[in-house]
């Protein structure tokens, strides 16, 4: 990909501040309760500070949650970009940076679930995540075309936007799902059944094939 | 299926009333804004009377809530249930009461997304729609099984919860997969594609095989 970034994203490191002491306490709470509907006050609370003490650092709730949308799209380009820079970028890996996501950063995941699906999901950091997922999946689905892996039947549209539904379908139906599981979801004995399933279905389907 | 009704729901057919007028109002708004963030007197001033003339109908916010996730409960089960009645309900009659939800019904796909995702998802009627959605996915995964049809190499119980997460997945992500579209979602040329691509999915996958 010549080093290119698809979520244009880099933050120099740093060491951890109050700010990002904050920075957490928002996520959780955002992640658990909605980010509409948690006030400035609340995260305070969370946070065990007054209001006052944390406008000193942020503020506006839009501050907050901007300093919070910028922490999570650092988590996951930190998590999918290096895949995608590899030549050998297969299935499996496109699979491993999610569920790496998922095992290290589950509450991260919780708040990609509100951006997703909060408000204006066509501005904002949702878009920007879930446009970058597209970029990913399309160059992977582009690559098995070049390498001639791709089913002729196939439409290449839903091809690279079907692996995305399942993937991110996933992380956003997780408490439904978990009544099923025996486990929690992101535990990683679940999350390596559940991506194994999803390499398999993606590479040959359910159904015995009649050639 | 021995007429078993899996979301054991069934209302008395009737006239439309105000009240009906009123669900359907509400139903539209909340799927629109959220039902959390929506108020009593938002529905009121939507449906064009005044709070007090909705509350003669219904007293409380809760009562109306009740009323729409009874509605979408009754539409849900009168375009599902059928087809799992089927002797011979295959991959694509599954798919096919999806389609037909989406064509038909798409405010009550978009208040489903609402009742999935927000509050408390393991009460409520986003429980009881997803586990039957569930319930269907797992009959017809047996009835695969015992024709012989499901891959040896299958992870079961993943078998019939991806895809759940394929279908549902997508109508809760809507408005992110239309920004890759070249139509509206629920637009039916736009549907049967996705439908096709889907079941050819679940089929076959996306990969050429290699036996």
């Amino acid at each position: 990909m010549d080093g290119q970034r698809v979520f244009g994203f880099a933050r120099p490191q740093r060491e951890p501040s109050t700010e990002d002491k904050l920075i957490a306490a928002a996520l959780q709470i955002f992640a658990e309760e909605g980010i509409a509907v948690t006030s400035l006050r609340s995260v305070a609370k969370f946070a065990g500070m007054s209001a006052g003490a944390l406008q000193h650092h942020f503020p506006t709730k839009d501050a907050l949650v901007e300093a919070v949308d910028n922490h999570v799209l650092q988590i996951i380009a930190d998590n999918l970009e290096p895949a995608v820079q590899e030549a050998d970028y297969t299935t499996v890996t496109a699979g491993e940076g999610i569920v790496q996501l998922m095992a290290n950063h589950p509450i991260a995941m919780d708040y990609l679930k509100r951006v997703l699906l909060e408000g204006d999901v066509n501005s904002g950091v949702g878009q920007v995540i879930f446009n970058g997922l597209a970029k990913i999946s399309e160059m992977q689905g582009r690559r098995f075309q070049d390498l001639g892996l791709m089913r002729d039947d196939i439409d290449f549209l839903w091809s690279f936007l079907n692996p995305i539904v399942l993937r991110v379908g996933a992380i956003v139906l997780r408490q439904h799902l978990e009544r099923f599981l025996p486990g929690p979801f992101y535990d990683r004995e679940q999350l390596d059944r559940w991506d194994a399933s999803v390499t398999n279905l993606l590479q040959h389907g359910a159904l015995v094939q009649h050639d």
